[in-house]
């Protein structure tokens, strides 16, 4: 009778003949088969587990069944009891020895390599692979025969149960091994980053480690606690960026720099500051030390990378708007941004791609993945400019529109940030004129009853971004304003609604008690030019990308996630797409900081992505001026809507007096 | 006629055929030809210095004279003229073109790799090659159109120049970027380390950079500042360890730290600051600015290697004497010790071997290079342990022995350190018992006339290593002690000198008026208890050699400066070897720092004979017990002095009572 018993591993289908009494984990290794294990198959990690498949498998000419497999060791009864985290008809595999020929199957979570499936279906999928990794070793002891330092002993461990040589450590895992180890009883579990070094050492078994994944924002800094062995986002949180103080927006902030030296450094302080609290915060959600966090990624756009950095910001404040860098800052200390992880823990940034597309922007790239696909993907992340990024597998162009900060709210008369008590949905009858509209915080339209009563905790403070964008489309829908955006002030004895301010008019909103909302004549003007902004910075994209359409739009960040795609067509923001394949991405540049945070290879690719990509620069393009100042008008001629047509009924524009020659030169090309 | 002309290059003899006109640089560099230039070819450095051979060289088929090249250029006159730094026959290779065919000399101090020479006619001569290297770069002003960061930009012009590829940049090379180029008007000068990381940037041409030196010895700490451009020496400069006010040797510090819990970051923190001291001597004392200080190295014994870089050294106080690290500590940042240099200077120590064995005598190996040869080659560094290295090129050993502080001056009842009016050189009277010698500070011996009245400021204070060895060596010739150490107490009645000391005797070397120095028994059994330890350490290791004979001995440090050789082998401190192959070798382990300093290939030379040193703990050996033993006696057993006897007529030793047949044995054993 053989000695030696066939073993096939499913899913990989990797087959090999072992002595009977081989360890399963042992077969999978010399095999190659990808089984995770942190504790090298000493039974404290309960990773390694398998799944004995019982039955004939005549393809592989094999009878498998428990039976072919030793009894349940003294561990595994433990791992059932104690942790409670050993599933009935599991094996651990480091303490599973093979008896006869059998099938084990290594269920996706016990894979190093495994996929995270997330929840959002419009995500994809994750090979969680993480830069830094924890080992779990037995050192020899020092011994007065064989003198090696201690490093050298840990280093020979390493090589010896998980095959990584030539090991670097930092100088401070140096200063605390000795004292690891011995507390450790020379068991230590060090956390290695991308293979090449230890740059943390703990005594013992340490089963933990997480990294964070930051967005940080003008106005708020987002960010995401991940266990880096499961990927799990364990917790998350959100912070004000304190720098708001010195500026509300990027450019009065490069303002300040400019007029007070050293206000880099203030402001670069604040933010790390801010970056230490956030991160107590997810601390204490998720329950873990702060030392535990061994490596933290960043995206931010160019002002706020380099103000992380400790970069001056000034350079981005005018022409040329040159980068410091444009390359990922990788491999940092955490320590050199005053950030209170773990001290060695590391920082990575995803790169800037240019004076005003930055990390942020690359962050979006590797979310949504356009240089996979043949499709024309655009990618929109309105803030206070538009980073637009246009392509498919063959290009990628990204650029950014001056949209200014309309569509936040800012310079609208009554426009405020997304917050409770904000306007974000606005409809008004074509016949009387008179709105209804939805506040943030209060399920209810206006004319619903108890609306008044729920709304009477936050009051109806002002409009926000999408609130503006539907306000807009519908005085346009409902004909209070033409094509040319113009209020039609011969409404005004028709409705109560417009009123005349000052030699234009406006249309009122809300009038209750003190508080009046109107929509001005500047404010339809502000959101003109944004938007005509924006669409010529897509549309000089798609020139240069030599396309007429593109097959899917994706629009990130709050933004993305509030708007309604319907109005934002009907305005003319975005070119002529299929309705069903344009939809909010979410905070898509903080799922590429998860993203790479997690995956190594993810890193690498979009840092070659990154490179590829070709920057346009709108501001030397001549053909953007005319796209932008045809694209005020709404709709805009290149873009007559021809599906969205179908779905809402257009009002005949009214033509007023003064719109003069140029408008109806525009109706008459695009009646083409 | 032909367009092109023949360049020949001595001395490396390359030849090619070039267009007229083309710079004699670029002809050089396209024949690869070692020549210097920091401003890659912008008459800014000076460094590229040539000579015309005048005349006709057949072997190259070449008539050479000054008029194949063409005029003398505007930058060469400023050269001659301002700087007055271009001699005369030279030209400055790049501003002068080829015009016809010439042989051009480049001298040594043209070469990139040139040959540094010593002065010490015993070190081996090097070849500049120093890790950080300066190159000066012209940089593509930043451009709407191209919208590359200056990170790239840089990256770019160095890469065209210098054919550097793929730097990366510390973080603070990127922060001060944007104010260096913009300075510099687009003209920078960048620190390169190891061609692979840009590590410092100064606005327009920086023309030097300098590097550090450092030996860390428990006592003294001594340093010297080089210009990493020629290799030369610019500074020397030394200060006391200030740790001695926690403990006067090794052994006691570490004490202080088991008794004092974070009294290790105690000595940490008082050694960098003394470093920083130090650091402020040699900038001052050779007028350059510390941010110029781009590179320190440093050598130690384990437990100031330890200190030095804020790792616990106890476990270096006790068996099994394992240390933290036996790595190279590479490419640090000299903030991560509290250095004041550069902030992006780099950090390297060399490795230290074993717990008693430190990077000092690792600087030892580097300076004497045992490994090149097939000679057998000791080199011994006493200090309160003697390190003992051992070996030729196909195996080196190395070993400490336990010799305790005698031969520095501790441990000896009239013991002092080396300091004027300390006891360095004395010879006794055979006959008349009487001694003369010399104090440190007088070159007169104290029977000379004069000697009173010049030592009178200094007194005579004690006596110090060196002096110690020949007051033993000179009691044994002239028949005081025997060679048992034992002071024969029957001379008492013949000579004054001799007196009884307690139940021993003591030979009185200094009685005038209050001051009385003595050698006691006890100091005398201190002396050959120290010898016996180094002795037997060596044999030792010649034994595990399976050799019965040195070919060369070098004595490092202080103790091997003023130790006269001839008393060292009468006393039986090192084996038998002809005396003309005995010497000192002076500070050899500073002399290992400045060599890994300037050279990056010796840098991984030591690291690599480090590696292969076998490491030999004298606490595990039995043998090393019983040399210990049998080493006592003076001359020891095992080393006839054969050589020796032919310079020094010994005396015939008097035998005491006391000695017994333990001794009597010895001496039939040695007469085989």
């Amino acid at each position: 009778m053989s000695q030696d018993a066939l073993v096939v591993f499913t899913p990989s289908g990797r087959r090999g003949r072992f002595p009977l009494g081989t360890p399963v984990l042992q077969a999978a290794r010399a095999l190659g088969v990808d089984i995770d294990s942190v504790c090298g198959g000493r039974g404290l990690c309960g990773r390694c587990q398998v799944v004995v498949a019982e039955g004939d498998f005549p393809k592989h000419g094999v009878h498998s069944c428990q039976e072919h497999l030793s009894e349940h060791s003294e561990t595994e009864h433990a791992w059932e009891k104690e942790n409670g985290s050993l599933k009935s008809g599991r094996r651990l595999s480091c303490s599973t020895q093979v008896l006869g020929d059998v099938v084990i199957d290594v269920p996706p979570e016990s894979q190093v390599h495994r996929q995270i499936v997330r929840k959002r279906a419009e995500v994809l999928d994750l090979e969680l692979d993480p830069i830094v990794r924890l080992h779990y070793v037995e050192v020899q002891e020092p011994d007065l025969h064989f003198p090696a330092s201690d490093l050298r002993r840990l280093k020979d461990a390493l090589d010896f149960d998980w095959r990584l040589t030539g090991l670097e450590a930092d100088i401070r895992v140096i200063q605390e091994l000795q004292g690891a180890l011995r507390r450790g009883e020379w068991k230590v579990t060090v956390a290695v980053y991308d293979n090449a070094r230890i740059v943390a050492v703990w005594p013992g078994f340490q089963e933990k480690v997480y990294g964070m994944a930051v967005d940080v924002g003008s106005t708020t800094i987002a960010a995401h606690l991940c266990d880096l062995q499961t990927g799990k986002v364990v917790a998350s949180a959100g912070r004000m960026n304190p720098q708001i103080r010195f500026g509300e927006d990027l450019m009065s902030r490069v303002s300040y720099v400019m007029m007070n030296p050293g206000g880099d450094t203030e402001m670069t302080a604040v933010v790390r500051e801010a970056l230490n609290e956030l991160t107590l915060d997810l601390a204490e959600e998720a329950g873990v030390g702060v030392t535990e966090i061994v490596e933290a990624v960043f995206v931010a756009n160019p002002i706020m990378h380099h103000l992380l950095f400790g970069i001056n910001p000034v350079e981005l404040g005018g022409a040329p708007f040159a980068l410091a860098t444009d390359e990922p800052v990788a491999g940092l200390w955490a320590t050199e941004i005053d950030l209170r992880i773990h001290p060695n823990a590391r920082i990575y940034a995803l790169p800037c791609i240019a004076g005003h597309v930055g990390a942020d922007t690359a962050g979006v790239i590797l979310s949504e993945t356009p240089y996979y696909n043949e499709e024309v993907t655009l990618l929109v992340d309105v803030g206070t400019n538009a980073e637009i990024v246009l392509g498919n597998r063959l290009r990628l162009l990204a650029a950014s529109s001056p949209t200014g900060p309309a569509f936040e709210g800012a310079q609208i008369s009554c426009g405020q940030r997304a917050a409770p008590g904000a306007i974000e949905r606005v409809r008004i009858d074509p016949k009387t004129l008179e709105p209804r509209f939805k506040v943030i915080g209060c399920e209810l339209w206006s004319d619903e009853p108890g609306f008044a009563e729920e709304t009477a905790s936050t009051g109806i403070t002002g409009i926000c971004g999408s609130g503006i964008i539907e306000v807009i489309a519908e005085m346009y829908l409902s004909g209070v304003i033409n094509q040319d955006g113009l209020i039609n002030g011969s409404l005004e004895q028709s409705s109560p609604r417009i009123q005349a301010n000052g030699r234009t008019f406006a249309y009122t909103l809300v009038s209750a008690g003190d508080r009046i909302l109107q929509i001005t004549q500047n404010d339809v003007r502000a959101i003109q030019l944004a938007k005509a902004a924006l669409y010529a910075g897509v549309r000089l994209l798609m020139d240069k990308l030599g396309v007429d359409r593109v097959d899917r739009i994706g629009l990130a960040g709050a933004f993305g996630s509030h708007i309604d795609v319907t109005y934002a067509m009907i305005l003319g923001l975005i070119p002529d797409c299929p309705l069903e394949r344009v939809g909010s991405i979410g905070n898509a540049a903080g799922t590429g900081a998860r993203i790479a945070l997690l995956s190594r290879s993810r890193r690498a690719e979009i840092e070659d992505a990154v490179r590829k990509v070709e920057k346009i620069e709108t501001a030397v393009e001549p053909s953007f001026q005319q796209y932008f100042v045809d694209a005020m008008a709404i709709p805009h001629k290149h873009d007559p809507f021809p599906n969205l047509r179908e779905t809402v009924t257009l009002p005949e524009p009214v033509i007023s007096e003064d719109s003069g020659a140029r408008t109806r030169g525009r109706r008459m090309r695009s009646a083409r």
